[in-house]
C-alpha cells in the first residue's frame, strides 16, 4: 500500500477538537491539517489569527479547556492596563495569548510568511500534525448584519452572534493565492476530512480560496464530512444563523447543500438519523453515530471511526 | 511679574527624580519638561521609549520605586512566554509596562506623532507637568564598545554597561527636526533646570537635536544644572563612563565642560564642595547642597531651592 494521505479541513472550536481526535488515531503520521485564516483580525496594532491559534493551542495542549479557545492559566494583565488607556477591549487576548500575537506580528512586519509563522509558532508548541494554511494572503470574513458590515471578531465576540445575518462576504479573496502546499495536499490525498465547523465562514472560506475548492473536487480523495449540526442545532457558534442567511435548511440536507460538489459521506449524529434515507437518496454513505467529543476518547474514537469508515468505503467504491 | 516660565531638560532616572520634584514644589504650574527619546528601541516590533515612559510612570505615581523604572505590581507573563517562543528578552519589558508599548506602536504606525502619543500617556497617568519632545523624528544613541556599535539598551541593560566606550553617536540626529513646542518653550523660558541626568547621552541627546543647543545658549533664561556625580560618582547610569570616553574628567568640571557654552550655575553635592572656587573662576553660581534625591520631601525641596537659587541670582546678574 501506498503511504496513506489524510487531510483535515478545520475551523473553529470543532475543528481544533476533530484535528486533536486524528493527532491521537492511529493516523496521526498521515495527516495534515488546512486551517482557516478568514476569521483574522488586527487589534492594537497585532495581528490575530484565532482559528489557527486554537489548532496550536489545542494540539500543543495549552488551550483552555473550559472555553474552548485562548490559554489555559491565563492572565489579562495587558488587556486591562490597554483598557484603562481608553482602548476598546471587546476582544479578550490574554497574557500568554498577546505574546503569540506579538511574535506573530513581528514576525509578519519582517515579510515572514502566515504559513512559515504557523510552522515556528506550532513547532514552539510541540504540535507535530503539519499544519497548512489555504493561502498566505490576508482574507477576512465580513458579515452584513442590520447593523451594516462588521468583521467576523465583531459579529462573533463584540455582537455575541445576536444580530441577524444578511449576507457574508470575503473579503481580498478575488486576489488571495492558494499555497503550493496546500493544493499539493488536497491533490494527493487518499481521505479529505471536513470538520464539524461552520460549513460557510470556516469551511467556506477555505474552499473559496480560488483553485482550493477546485482541488477538493479534482482530487481523487474520498471526501467525508462530520456535520456540525445535532439536532438542528450547532454545539458552539454562530452556523445555524449563516445557515440560514445563505438559503440553506439548518439540518444535514443543509450541510449536504454546502459540499454537494464533492462529498462523498456524511457523518451525522445518532439524534439526526431519519436524514439516512435522504442523504442515501443523494449518493452518499451515511454514518450514523455519537458525534459530540467531549473527551480525548472520544475525539480520537470518533476520528478514527471517520477514517476507516472513509478507507472501507473508498475500497468498496473502488472494487 | 509676567508669568513665570521654567524648563526642565530631563532624562533617565535623574530626570525624573527632578520632574517629581517641581511638580510637588511651587513651580509646578510654571513648568515643562523636555524629555529624551534618544534610548528609544524597538523590541518584538515594539516601540519603547524609556526615558518618556519612566517620567510619565514617575509623575503619574506608577513606578516601581525599587528599581526606578517600570511600573509597580507588575506582572512578567508576556515576556516569560516571549522567551518560550525563542525570542531575545534581555530587555524587561512587564505586562503593564507591554500595554503602553503596544499603545505607543499602534499609534505610531496610525501616522501619530511621538510627541501627540506622549502628551496621551500622560494624560491618561494623570501627569499635568507637560511633557515636550525636543524633536518627532526617530534619534537612536549608538555606542562604540570593543563589541562594536550597541543601541543604548544594549549596552546599559544587556551588557550592564560593562563594557568601554569608545565613542556614542546620536544615529538620526542631522536629519531630526526640533518640534515647534520645545523650542518656543526654551526661548520663552525664565529658567532652565538641567536635570542631575547624564550629561552625555541624556542631555547631550536633547541638545544635539538641531536648533536645540543654540535656542538655550539664545535664551534669556538663567540656565542652572543639577550635576549628576557626588563625590566622583554617578548615582545611576553610566554616566561616569560616557563623560571619561568624551575626553571629560569625572568630576564638577567635567560637567562644566559639556554645558559651558550656556551655563550660569551649577549645583553640586556637599561632598564636591571643593570644587567651588575652580567654578567660581569659570563665572558660575554655584549651590552646594545635598544633591541624593530618595523621598518625595527631598525631590521637592532640592528643586524648589534650585529654582530659587536661579531666580535670586537671575536678579542678581540683572541688577
Amino acid at each position: 500500500m501506498a503511504e496513506l494521505t489524510i487531510t483535515l479541513l478545520a475551523g473553529g472550536v470543532g475543528g481544533a477538537k476533530a484535528a486533536e481526535g486524528l493527532a491521537n488515531s492511529p493516523f496521526a503520521s498521515a495527516t495534515k491539517i488546512i486551517g482557516n485564516i478568514a476569521d483574522d483580525d488586527e487589534f492594537h496594532g497585532l495581528w490575530v489569527s484565532p482559528d489557527i491559534d486554537t489548532l496550536i493551542y489545542s494540539l500543543g495542549d495549552q488551550i483552555d479547556r473550559q472555553q474552548g479557545w485562548g490559554r489555559k492559566n491565563e492572565t489579562h494583565q495587558v488587556l486591562n492596563e490597554l483598557t484603562v488607556l481608553g482602548q476598546d477591549t471587546w476582544m479578550t487576548l490574554g497574557d500568554l495569548d498577546l505574546a503569540t500575537h506579538i511574535y506573530r506580528t513581528h514576525l509578519k512586519h519582517q515579510g515572514v510568511s502566515a504559513s512559515e509563522i504557523t510552522q515556528r509558532l506550532a513547532a514552539r508548541h510541540g504540535v507535530t500534525l503539519p499544519i497548512l494554511l489555504p493561502t498566505d494572503d490576508v482574507v477576512q470574513t465580513q458579515v452584513k448584519t442590520p447593523k451594516g458590515w462588521l468583521s467576523f471578531q465583531e459579529f462573533f465576540v463584540r455582537e455575541h452572534c445576536q444580530l441577524d445575518v444578511i449576507d457574508i462576504e470575503y473579503q481580498g479573496i478575488e486576489s488571495a493565492k492558494p499555497t503550493r502546499e496546500a493544493l499539493e495536499q488536497i491533490a494527493n490525498s487518499d481521505v479529505i476530512v471536513i470538520a464539524p465547523s461552520n460549513p460557510i465562514v470556516s469551511i467556506g472560506a477555505i474552499l473559496a480560496v480560488p483553485d482550493i475548492q477546485q482541488a477538493v473536487e479534482q482530487s481523487g480523495a474520498y471526501v467525508i464530512a462530520v456535520s456540525p449540526l445535532i439536532g438542528g442545532k450547532t454545539v458552539k457558534g454562530p452556523a445555524d444563523k449563516m445557515l440560514e442567511s445563505a438559503g440553506k435548511s439548518i439540518d444535514s440536507k443543509g450541510i449536504y447543500d454546502c459540499y454537494h460538489t464533492f462529498l462523498n459521506a456524511l457523518v451525522i449524529d445518532e439524534i439526526d438519523q431519519t436524514d439516512t434515507a435522504w442523504l442515501t437518496e443523494q449518493g452518499l454513505d451515511v454514518l450514523v453515530t455519537p458525534t459530540l467529543m467531549k473527551t480525548p476518547e472520544e475525539k480520537a474514537d470518533l476520528m478514527s471511526r471517520v477514517v476507516e469508515f472513509a478507507l472501507s468505503h473508498k475500497k468498496q467504491r473502488a472494487a
